[in-house]
């Protein structure tokens, strides 16, 4: 199996493959989609629809794993730029027929470090240490990419334990 | 000159296309865009991404008009799924290289009305009086989008009107 996280955002959007095979844990690919600051917002959101159709395309993923909406009160635009951007990826998703997964920020730091509150630092450790890289996952987008498809894992995978303990 | 009006909604997307023509305004067609209630997230914004794909393809605008991003302080949620809508409708229009112009609730209130906080029938009275309509537009929604169209058109013959004074 194949998970794709992606961390959305209007000027770089981080993305991350992980793949699942006879138990063992690899990263594919990792990567940034930019779109141009100076481009309409129509513009951007498009840049982001074709990137994220391309990794699709070429890594063939089986689910896309994103972070759970929620309403910063304190920068409502922000999050609804954010939505744009959200919601394009999300059809690029259904247009595959690729289910979405979203989990809350505090599910995936707590997943990977123990602490829903991690800083950005620990998480990239955290990262760096589960997926064997030799370096530090940078910048800090395709950590958060990571660290989605890696929490999408470990429920997955919770899952499957407690569906074989069911089994007679 | 085409304009192609848009309400976005999770569960109906009104739409409306104004055309000008020799200094004449009329409807080419108005209508709603459904998606299934009970459908995921993603599967409803594809619905609308198609819906809207198929207006511009069959209708032919060279400019979209839409409500103007806004916070709705008092239902954040709301306000982020909306951006999800509107991103895909942007898509669909960066894709068909048109312009996107967006506009205030309340500037569009203004130009029907005079009004920037009129309520709905005034607005649906106002569009129905300005378009020369045998009917309420109806739902809501229709009425909604083809307002914008109008601001839209309001704001384009008002600045044609200055470039011809400043002409020498």
């Amino acid at each position: 199996m194949r998970i794709l996280g992606i961390d959305p955002g209007l000027n770089t959007t981080g993305y991350g493959v992980l793949e699942i095979n006879d138990r063992k844990l690899r990263l594919v690919e990792a990567g940034i989609i930019r779109s141009k600051p100076s481009g309409t917002l129509s513009e951007r959101i498009q840049e982001i629809y074709d990137g994220v159709t391309e990794a699709i395309d070429s890594l063939k993923p089986e689910v896309l794993a994103l972070e759970k909406l929620y309403a910063h009160y304190d920068r409502p635009t922000t999050a609804i730029l954010m939505g744009h951007a959200r919601g394009v990826i999300c059809l690029a998703a259904a247009e595959h027929g690729i289910e979405v997964e979203d989990y809350a920020a505090t599910q995936v730091k707590k997943t990977l470090t123990g602490n829903g509150r991690a800083p950005k630092t620990q998480m990239q450790l955290a990262i760096q240490h589960e997926l064997n890289l030799a370096n530090l996952p940078e910048p800090a987008d395709v950590a958060d990419a990571l660290a989605i498809a890696f929490c999408h894992y470990c429920v997955w995978r919770g899952q499957r334990v407690a569906n074989q303990s069911a089994d007679p």
